[in-house]
């Protein structure tokens, strides 16, 4: 009999909108997995951290040092893959043990999530659960009060890290539009939606779901710098009843 | 004093899957208003019923039948306004004796919910909370077990209500897609994904948190009868490390 293997998602950062089913998991886990960088704590488990099964091992995955290979280097994805070829076996090990696993996951595990790598590593052999989670995007717009997308809106989740012209295309032709990934690339996305004449209903959102959140008009943020992890909301929700 | 007005996210399905925020707000409401149809139950006060104040005083808001109007006739859509004028005045009546209202919101009140068109009306003139839910999207994928999207990924929700060289040249153009409200319309959605090429990686997912759901290759699905709230993903995820 081996164990379980159960993707938890934590949500996006308040423990509060952990579920149900999350907390029970975490609460009954022999092991907890979570990834984190080395010398971070990791996001996932502070959130859960109230919860965790007391008695449970844990087991930290600690992405490997990759700054200073580039990333279209063939080497970048071959130390990556091979990161998540040894946190799979990791797991397995504990799985073979007849141990259940639960792998920590901000936000939603398939929703842009790390658990995934391991999911379609270890699903296809061992008894496997996904637990879907609030995502941070639900958390920015319900904590910013935008109504993201109604209706037959068509909704597209675009990363700031697309080429000016394509985000410039790709905002002038959907109704809703989420972009992700924003960092560095704020100024790019800014002159992209005054290009796409979209900049008008563009809220800049910065730590949506903690105290200290920051949510404005992106129009009127004077500067184009921003962490990583802020978003910029574009809603749909046009002629409404 | 007046009351606070909270939409709350149940989730997609699986009363597990509701958040300790939402299960906390649900115990506490003094009124518990939900839409539904006249003759039917609420979805969303199924999803939360065991955790419901016992004593509060429940407000279903029922919507209007129209179906004797076409939905491009311009009655249709005053029809709708004047009953969401009129269910946020029966809220506001509540609010205004100091009530604390929660409206119950299948999945995420701001993603494709009607709780919006409450919160336009309401929010500006009370204090107003949003509970972020799991969505019904994200209820399905982790079902599935199908990992939707990761890195730079593009993620498209598409309405199956679209015209069908729309659906073809969106999913053509898009790393991954979920198109929401099939029904009558997976005819067209399948063809649509036969013809941007698309139609290999297409699962079809029916009734996707509950325990007799469907989850199956579109390809093998053998006609194009669907009920409306099913879905097909069309995960990204290609070139994984």
């Amino acid at each position: 009999m081996t164990g379980r293997l159960i993707g938890v998602g934590v949500g996006p950062g308040d423990p509060e909108l952990m579920t149900l089913k999350a907390v029970r998991a975490v609460g009954e886990a022999a092991v907890i997995a979570y990834f984190a960088k080395a010398g971070n704590g990791s996001n996932a488990r502070q959130i859960a951290t109230a919860y965790l099964n007391p008695g449970a091992v844990e087991l930290p995955l600690l992405y490997p040092v990759t700054t200073e290979i580039a990333k279209d280097d063939p080497a970048y994805a071959a130390s990556i893959a091979a990161f998540f070829d040894a946190a799979a076996a990791s797991i397995a090990g504990r799985l073979d043990a007849g141990l259940t696993v639960a792998v920590l996951s901000e936000g939603d595990p398939f929703f842009y999530g790390s658990y995934m790598h391991l999911h379609v590593r270890l699903s296809p052999n061992y008894p496997t659960e996904v637990i879907a989670g609030v995502t941070s995007l639900s958390g920015c717009w319900s904590a910013a009060g935008v109504p993201i997308a109604q209706g037959d809106d068509i909704l597209t989740i675009l990363p700031g890290t697309l080429a000016e012209d394509e985000l410039r295309r790709r905002l002038a032709g959907t109704d809703a539009a989420v972009v992700i990934k924003l960092g560095r690339n704020l100024g790019k996305v800014r002159r992209a939606l005054i290009d796409s004449g979209r900049l008008g209903n563009a809220i800049y959102v910065e730590r949506g779901t903690m105290p200290d959140g920051v949510v404005m008009p992106l129009a009127t943020k004077r500067d184009d710098s921003a962490p990583y992890f802020a978003v910029v909301l574009l809603p749909g929700f046009e002629g409404r009843p």
